[in-house]
């Protein structure tokens, strides 16, 4: 059945700039938009059109980097050393997920936010635990979202308590893969915590899983000076991003590299030629005090960057806030070096949707053959009548919550 | 009468950390709190008390610098220039404000975000309109908020249309001088835009009007290295601090100074002699790539420091949000400069409540011999279950909204 709704169909074709179908029409059949234009063809004028007036048509967010195991924790330590704050707060919280009514009620309250903060899908963390894993695929299952969802694994450098040894792991991974192969729209992530929590070893057996399964692969890279020695200190004098290189967990398939924020020359091109995603987490840049990426040198060197949230490094799950927080560190950034370009408003929505959704498919871009996921926006009078329909959407990153998102559809189906 | 809430109520007395009385009671009498205790004393012990549960019971938030005038252009047009969002947007927006009903709307809508986020006092600039800033007026008294009503004042390197010559400005501010003397809430203050829009003349006659009639004074100091050199272009060697001062424009009278980023060891020492209070505004630091306030160095040297969301150089009218970028904001100058000492979310949140309120009288603590302004948050009880009082003031400053926030004293009465 063909459907068809119409309003100001916005989304970015390319990063430079916002496509615009002022008061256009979005033809959808099923799970696939076939058409948008601001005339309707022939073929469909005999159809019903749903008109929802003066209206923001827009992509979903795809968040390509967060913990769902701490979702209740965002915003609270944020004055602790990060080690502190990790024995404090995180490991305890993470612990937890081993109760299956406490992970149910929390990964439901974490999905549900995500669908009303307009995140259509998302790369995830998960904890340890393959009881609360599988929790977490099923609430994303039940709940219609996109979803990559990962154990982490750990087999050193963490509480006992939350540390698994290689072979359950490996064996949790497994029927993981079992459970899950039929799954469209939530799939099965290999997830290392990060290089210091893992072994040769470890890393070996998850690259072989991997590759075994055709999984794809998240981590965290390059997030902090301190972690960088560390790295050293336990590898040796190789490159953070060629330890994951040689065990197959860099680029062999789809990969997602959280922070990244200090690739040396090396990594830089490594990172390039194996098509590895960095994933850009801005508000975790800040409360970390980790630094910030300089999306724009990667980005010139055709490193793909994504934007994620990295709930709880970063406390909002709100997708909107990475983007412009995204945007406002590159201003900061051209403050420290005057030759660094900041990035356009554009340039960081781009990320927020056509780049974070080309991770999950035809996904993130509102044209003729990409799965229909979409938000609907609505402003208030004043904005309509003051500004543009571009300076609409801005507004709506900059300013707006979830009260203003009036849809959510994914895969054509409204949430 | 007296009148007893009861909660777990938080301020801080000083900045290094959280006053804490759980399970506390709030006693006030008419528009003043006359005792705060966790064991109510024998002569209340026949009074009603109301029990608002397990809520936190905590100061409003003060915002020093902020542009009425500008609510509607919140997160629009920041890839622009300064220069081009000023011509394209921002003198277009302000010069609509000479109409009465388009002012009426717009500082209404700006009013009530102020009190829905729990901003229970700002410093504001309204335009350079007579008629608008006198709506302004009218609309804060009519809220019951408290206010600094500023009407700005140009005299050159502005549009036309937006300049009035010193004379209509000396004369407006005559005008409200006399209509507004009387209200106890909402006060006038001097406004000069910024030394570049005015000349020695405008200054000598706004310092006098202020030496006159005993007003407090507020503008723009050292917010961009180019604006500087544009100081010195006009006026001579002299620093910016100076040139205020010399005009009794620079704490003669109760003064604030929005931004403040690049004081020089004179202007330090000046600011810290005259008690001006420079007005930390983060979000604006970053959106118009002006560089970071280094705080911590302010504070070291005895220097006032407050916050303000700087509404629409800042995008979000919330003051929880300035606090947490004031800490993130904190951190970054700690990675920039590992020497450099971040702000605690304590000394933040103490910015933009006590600090703030400190300008507006004996505002912003909550114990005997203050005003009865507060804010009644709640949260969900999965926060209530998993964490502290202290960790769940952090999470509604870091993630929460104003939904959050279930009522709203000010001078005693509910709003």
């Amino acid at each position: 059945m063909t459907q068809i709704i119409k309003g100001h169909i916005i989304y970015t074709e390319s990063p430079e700039s916002l496509t615009i179908v002022e008061n256009g029409y979005l033809i959808f059949e099923k799970d696939q938009i076939v058409g948008v234009t601001d005339q309707l063809p022939e073929i469909y004028q005999s159809l019903d059109v749903e008109d929802l007036g003066d209206v923001l048509i827009v992509p979903g967010f795809y968040d390509l980097h967060t913990h769902g195991g701490q979702y209740p924790q965002c915003g609270i330590g944020m004055s602790h050393h990060l080690l502190d704050w990790l024995k404090d707060y995180t490991y305890e919280l993470e612990r937890k997920f081993e109760e299956p009514a406490f992970a149910k009620r929390v990964y439901a309250f974490f999905a549900e936010a995500l669908i009303s903060y307009g995140t259509l899908g998302a790369a995830v963390f998960g904890t340890s635990s393959f009881m609360g894993t599988q929790i977490l695929f099923d609430t994303f299952i039940d709940k219609g979202l996109r979803g990559y969802i990962g154990k982490v694994c750990m087999t050193r450098n963490a509480p006992d308590f939350i540390i698994k040894d290689m072979a359950t792991n490996i064996e949790d991974m497994h029927r993981l893969v079992e459970r899950y192969k039929d799954q469209e729209r939530v799939k099965l992530i290999v997830t290392p915590r990060f290089a210091p929590t893992s072994t040769h070893e470890s890393l070996e057996a998850l690259g072989q899983l991997s590759k075994e399964h055709d999984l794809p692969v998240q981590s965290h890279l390059d997030e902090t000076v301190d972690e960088i020695k560390w790295v050293h200190s336990l590898y040796g004098s190789e490159s953070y991003a060629s330890l994951y290189d040689q065990h197959g967990l860099y680029g062999q398939r789809p990969t997602l590299m959280a922070h990244g924020i200090y690739l040396d020359e090396e990594e830089m091109t490594l990172t390039q030629k194996r098509g590895v995603m960095l994933v850009h987490c801005p508000d975790s840049n800040l409360n970390i005090a980790s630094g910030i990426m300089p999306v724009r040198k990667y980005m010139n060197q055709g490193i793909l960057v994504g934007l994620g949230t990295d709930i709880a490094g970063g406390h909002r799950i709100s997708m909107a806030e990475a983007t412009v927080r995204c945007v406002q560190l590159s201003k900061q950034l051209s403050v420290e070096k005057p030759e660094y370009q900041p990035l356009l408003f554009s340039e960081a929505y781009h990320m927020a949707t056509a780049v974070g959704g080309s991770f999950f498919g035809r996904v993130g871009k509102l044209k003729a053959g990409f799965k229909m996921d979409c938000l609907v926006i609505d402003d208030l009078p004043l904005y309509k009548e003051l500004y543009s329909v571009a300076d609409r959407l801005e507004k709506f990153v900059y300013t707006g919550d979830d009260r203003w998102i009036i849809r959510r559809y994914i895969d054509g189906q409204r949430l």
